[in-house]
């Protein structure tokens, strides 16, 4: 697919959650349909959504049909299992592209990746097993945290040790999974650029929003960030370095931590980010539809913001403030149709513009 | 219903078009789920649906069948036939009401009315036939606009009677349908005031545009409007003044005449409407989801601008336009997945911020 995507054309979305949802709605604004495949049943994006296919991952009768009925293929999380993509790639673009996807779905490929580009980030020992734990210990120092290479999201398959006799503990508490262990970085805000590449090369980044996490879920983006001019620049620089060396197609997450000896590369996700949210009521093309504009070959937006924005998460029991919230001037809310309100679960977000 | 609607509810909608549409995006966007109605097949607004019924207005089972799924029902245009509403008012309330259908389903009821709350209307003279034409004429005076009494819209049911010589033909033409006779009114320009009110008689209203016509389909809407503080004042006091007369739940458009003698209006929509689709990109709560709150019984955003919009059109082969649009910074493209691109159609609308 070299032509940008016309007019009434499908485009197909892995994972039926919050954010699938979003860009479902982003993709119907520039007169897409789309076809969301999701294993779950009732998904959030269903809601919003020309059409739905409830099947398994593995299922690769109902993966063909869903891939016959789109255009282009995209998905809203990173951990889509390989032999999903070699049973769709054959019949459609997926964008962003496999090698994306290799890299993001393991922490070590990831560190790695961002260190062979020269970039900064928390210093990092491979655990393939327990004996390597004492290698990677003494390398690194405590307190650090251990993490599992794969599937870890939202603060899962992570712990911290804070002296090196909890570390055999908290390995085995990981079933023994292949992990990684990190140094704590001393720094003092955590800032993430969402930016975008087209098919063309043509990068786009909207400004740093400032982030703060509570209980390791995303709490509030603040725009703008406490940041620099030049740590502005380098922030754009980072991304847009990472977008090009995975030829990549699509809006990335690119967490940073702020030191004083400058930005350090947290984590990358190749996917619409929660840290994000807030350009739905700052900017004339929110991420979302940057996202569609990408997949679909079109021109991207430029990523200006017209309004300051704080965004803030509501999860699990804050969907009851939802009646209260709806009363203040200012705030925009976004609730993802959830049924049930589960602790951790992210129920919605509310942008609350600056005037 | 006089509980906010619970998250999870479903809202029906009367009809599929585009602001249908936005009305289920809308509802989403507050985590409803919704229902159209729609007689024609692959309605625009059935690609962000939760449920679509390809019906007729006058198929009392398929009415029954929606009304039994859906807390609430909407409709996206005034038309819909009174026996339509027969059906469905027993099963589910209707909101906006009867009232407001009466009046703005019939030019020379709305003019009555209006006249009644003591608001300036252009002077008006019934032709319910034939014979009455010269009397109105006789009253009225020429040049004046022949219009039908129901049914019209976009300038659809109108003529113009540039002498009384033209008068009988016009009326011939529209196929001797009752009809009313409105004098010229010599206005500087015209704006609309979107206006809300929920079900406790709370009343907010947006900032007034200021709407330029096209082939008698609007062509731009921009905020802000060039009025005096005190037309501002007197548009939103006309406003309100309508809504509770009608008692009225959910959004409403009011055109009016800006001319040296004061604010006269044109007319009056009971309905989400086209001069508001700047509130997309230029509050914090949109006309859609506004209506949506209303007719939920959920508190009313403020109508507060953060940001100046010039929303225009794209009719027709305006959609051709849309890759040179998505290349503009700050305009904020919103289409409406319709196949087919017909003169005068109304395709989509771009939103462009004044930063």
């Amino acid at each position: 697919m070299t032509e940008p995507l016309a007019q009434g054309a499908t485009i197909g979305i892995l994972g039926g959650g919050q954010l699938g949802r979003m860009l479902a709605v982003a993709a119907a604004r520039l007169g897409f349909k789309t076809h969301i495949f999701e294993p779950g049943a009732m998904p959030p994006a269903g809601d919003v959504a020309h059409m739905v296919t409830t099947a398994a991952y593995e299922d690769n009768d109902a993966l063909f049909a869903f891939a016959t009925t789109v255009d282009v293929i995209t998905y809203e999380f990173e951990n889509i299992p390989t032999l999903t993509l070699d049973a769709l790639e054959d019949h459609a673009p997926i964008r962003p592209g496999r090698e994306a996807l290799r890299v993001s779905q393991d922490r070590l490929v990831e560190k790695d990746f961002l260190a062979g580009l020269g970039l900064k980030t928390a210093p990092y020992a491979d655990v393939p097993d327990m004996p390597a734990l004492a290698t990677a210990l003494a390398q690194i120092g405590a307190p650090a945290i251990l993490k599992t290479r794969r599937f870890g999201y939202d603060g899962k398959g992570q712990a911290r040790i804070m002296n090196a006799s909890e570390a055999g503990r908290a390995l085995a508490d990981m079933k023994d999974a292949p992990a990684i262990l990190e140094g704590f970085v001393e720094f003092s805000h955590e800032v993430s650029v969402i930016a975008a590449r087209g098919p063309d090369g043509s990068v786009a980044c909207y400004d740093p929003g400032e982030n703060v996490h509570k209980n390791g879920i995303l709490h509030t983006t603040t725009l703008p960030a406490r940041l620099s001019a030049s740590q502005r620049t380098d922030a754009i620089l980072i991304a847009a370095n990472i977008l090009n060396a995975l030829d990549y197609v699509g809006v990335m997450g690119v967490e940073l931590f702020v030191t004083p000896q400058g930005l350090i590369v947290n984590e990358i996700a190749p996917r619409v980010h929660n840290s994000g949210h807030w350009t739905q009521n700052g900017c004339a093309v929110d991420q979302f539809e940057q996202h569609i504009r990408a997949v679909a070959g079109w021109p991207l937006g430029d990523g200006k913001r017209h309004t300051d924005v704080v965004m803030e998460n509501l999860i699990g029991d804050d969907i009851d403030r939802v009646a209260e919230i709806a009363r203040e001037p200012n705030a925009a809310l976004h609730l993802y149709g959830k049924a049930e309100a589960r602790p951790g679960r992210k129920m919605g977000h509310v942008n609350r513009v600056q005037t």
